[in-house]
């Protein structure tokens, strides 16, 4: 290439530095290796480095070729998890942009595992896994895994205030409508659990899949017999919980579970309820750190 | 402009006529006239005519051109009704492709109707408008007016499965389970309705959406305080629909209302449920003519 | 189950039959077998079947349960393309709802193919598979496959324009203007090819893909350096084409690259171009048999 | 309401603050006043609180109530700006939910402005909007008004490198050559601005429709017959623009037009190609504030 044609290296004429620059929406197949085996998943890239103020342009097609050298040779040898992979890619970004103090890497690809019913049939249920890196020069890349799993929840206040209508119009049968979870709205909500990896850490997909799944009023499964389903939204009912709670149940099991993860270990979580009662949706949100948590 | 540079009016070199050939995505603020009054609805068009197999290319500009001659005339003088709107439209592309033998127009646009909750609280919810028309040289243009209504149902079977269990764990209380709706699974429930509107006569949206929500298991609204809430789950629970019968009561009423309308009339009702407990949706569709139905 | 609990199988108490019955976006890692290998997919199914007045409810979970039957068997023995898959799915779904006479199966998925750019430069690019089958009872399946592929068109109408007004800029350069491709607007455009497979036949995805791109005024490539660039960029401008150029010449290839298939095998393409002067799209398309195509 | 229904008020289990809690994707019609008229613009809505530790649950029907009281006000009396909206919305959440200690306001609608094209045609384009406001208990609300526009822009550097390709396989042009635009890929490209609103100033969301509009290539428009056409293309030709270029220019734009408003004052700028070479996008974008830009 002579000097004429590149024209991103070329000084800039409005003096600003960017804070990010690159391509979004690549996709790629990627072969990842777990402890119980190998996985092909079909997964959308974003991928950014900073520009500096004097420098006309970024060499994007860059971003796409170390993509593309990454994940070829993840044919060959899988990568053990999505946020390695954009880890890897964060710093040979650096190598190739000279000009780049910063990096950062964005994936989600869709995911599947095999789940039980409550009477035992099992089926592949669907989830999306993101994985995230940010590189600094000179400086540790931060990385980070999560996970989208959509499950059910049931309106607590909704179950009280039915409750308290039902005693009214059936006052013979007040006592035992104390005894057994009575109707309320329930609905679709779709909650995703992001968490920092620190250094010599691991955190994996499958245990935060449990977390979430746990913390809604009930998972969902893609076949339920009858008999199932009864069971399902009985469950469902018997832990009613608002977004709110199943938030704070997150927190809590994800502060036990990696007790030993820094104080500076990020962390966010989010639910969002497509309520069945509504047009609009219910959400609840905490972005914070291990160490606030433990306050 | 001179011949060589009409290069839409070319002979075309592949001898194939094509179906549709149109711009999609146009977007416009168009006024409407209603007996209650105006209103501005921010619509999305697709507009098409078809290509006879010797030409080259359809003149795209003229399609945006249609919509803006009459779009502007709405502000002086407002259209009734979308779906008229879309017919004229379709007349005019015929007059302006002197080439072309069909026109279609597709039309959507949020809409806002004010509704009143149980406790008569009210409030501005929210609709999808759908118009359509189709013209064809030396006949009667087609005409058709639709909706959209999120709602909300809740599963007959599952309600069926779970009062067995309850009753199973609750024997003193069996008798009184069948007095009372009993917990099941419920959910946001999308529902459109899209109907042919025969020459002379008139088909009112606000009409259309109050059989769809009447068919649901209840309809939905922006603002429920703790009373209201729990008169909605209590009406829900009452009514508890499969997709299956949302359809086929819009079907029955439909035919009710607008029974004077020929034979030859064109229904589409499709029905949406985000299953709470599954990750998929459940759908039903009747696609038919007033004739058939009333067989 | 005892009866009182098969909600389903009740009496309808509106009697209508209804058109599709089932579920949507079920997703499924779905196995297939090539002539050069094996690949996981990861498809979205939409499983229909239809539904007899005289009955409530369609049994749902027995469309999700062929899909996770079927899906489980292409681990051990991968499906030989996924019209093949949803074309055994629509004969599972006809035995297993003993009261439907009609099955839907439509399938879509992510798909990559290794592709080279002019200069010899390969990448993995990305593409959408679609496939679809409606199943009549004693009857033929029919059975169809299509590909979506993002490509670049450039436009001729505005290449005429331009070229006119530089001559009139330039008129000592009159001449050569005709000798070169000068500039037009060009832009990423979706074009979609869809066709029926005849008993005995086969249609291979890859052939799809490669008449839809040499349709285009140039294929996309996810990795181009400066030299392959301009390369593109020309090659473009020297195949400007409107969306109608490329529907026809689809329609053209297909017909003869499959000279053998009958009359009635349905066809559909599409190309749709996000032009980059208009806020809005451009779009062709064509639905026809390869009989009136022949004519 | 006795206290035993009031789910919310109870003591949370999990004791932790939540950041955001709320609804999103309420619907609402809004009359928004401009110095030269009215319009009605519709809008969608995110409106959050936060939450403290030891509260279950946030009354989120508070959030849809204050909603509807000031958009039904705004019929009668127009808002002037969104932003403003937004912030009067921030304050009477802190009212509404007295212990949340911030408050959110997103809202974005669909925007139309009268434009001309090169020759004069003038036709309604389409935009968006954005406006937010965030609310902290005992201090100044923060409030945000931004844009989005969709307009074009051509590749400087592929422009280059097919000068450079013409020149060698056109010679004796090649003087002509560096006189005249050549063909570059160019594409549909969406560009966001988002400006904080000082105390006591104003920002007119038109001025930023004309930074953004003028940063670009070109701006789009919805009807270009030939003439205008041709113009469009060589006045994109003759001002190629990377995204960063784009990006660039409307801070630099930006600083100058509102050079009144403090070093504090924040702003974002997105700018995103959907590049008509390849099936990803190009984003350039800059987080920052008017200090850092001054430097």
């Amino acid at each position: 290439m002579n000097e004429s044609t590149d024209v991103q290296s070329r000084l800039a004429e409005k003096r600003f530095k960017l804070t990010r620059v690159g391509v979004t929406g690549v996709k790629k197949p990627i072969e990842v290796k777990r402890p119980w085996g190998s996985r092909t998943l079909n997964a959308t890239l974003d991928i950014y480095v900073d520009l500096p103020s004097d420098q006309k342009g970024s060499h994007m097609s860059r971003n796409v070729e170390v993509t593309s050298e990454i994940v070829d040779k993840t044919v060959r040898e899988p990568v053990e998890g999505l946020e390695n992979l954009a880890s890897t890619m964060c710093g040979q970004l650096l190598d190739k942009h000279e000009y780049a103090s910063y990096s950062e890497v964005d994936i989600h690809a869709d995911y599947f595992l095999e789940k039980e019913s409550p009477k035992g049939r099992t089926s592949l249920e669907n989830y999306q896994i993101r994985a995230k890196a940010e590189g600094r020069r000179n400086s540790r890349i931060r990385k980070y895994i999560g996970v989208t799993a959509i499950g059910m929840n049931t309106c607590p206040c909704a179950m009280e205030g039915t409750r308290e209508k039902l005693k009214e119009t059936h006052p013979e049968m007040a006592n035992d409508l104390d005894e057994i979870p009575v109707i309320t709205h329930n609905q679709r909500n779709e909650t995703t659990a992001m968490l920092e990896v620190p250094a010599e850490k691991e955190v994996e997909v499958n245990d935060l899949i449990e977390i979430i799944e746990s913390s809604l009023s009930s998972p969902t499964h893609e076949i339920l017999k009858r008999e199932d389903e009864a069971e399902i939204v009985i469950q469902a009912h018997e832990n009613p919980k608002f977004v709110e709670d199943v938030v704070r149940e997150i927190l809590s099991k994800v502060l036990e579970r990696y007790d030993d993860f820094p104080g500076s270990t990020h962390i966010e979580v989010k639910s969002e309820s497509e309520e069945s009662i509504h047009k609009h949706n219910a959400l609840a949100e905490r972005i914070t750190t291990f160490g606030e948590l433990r306050e």
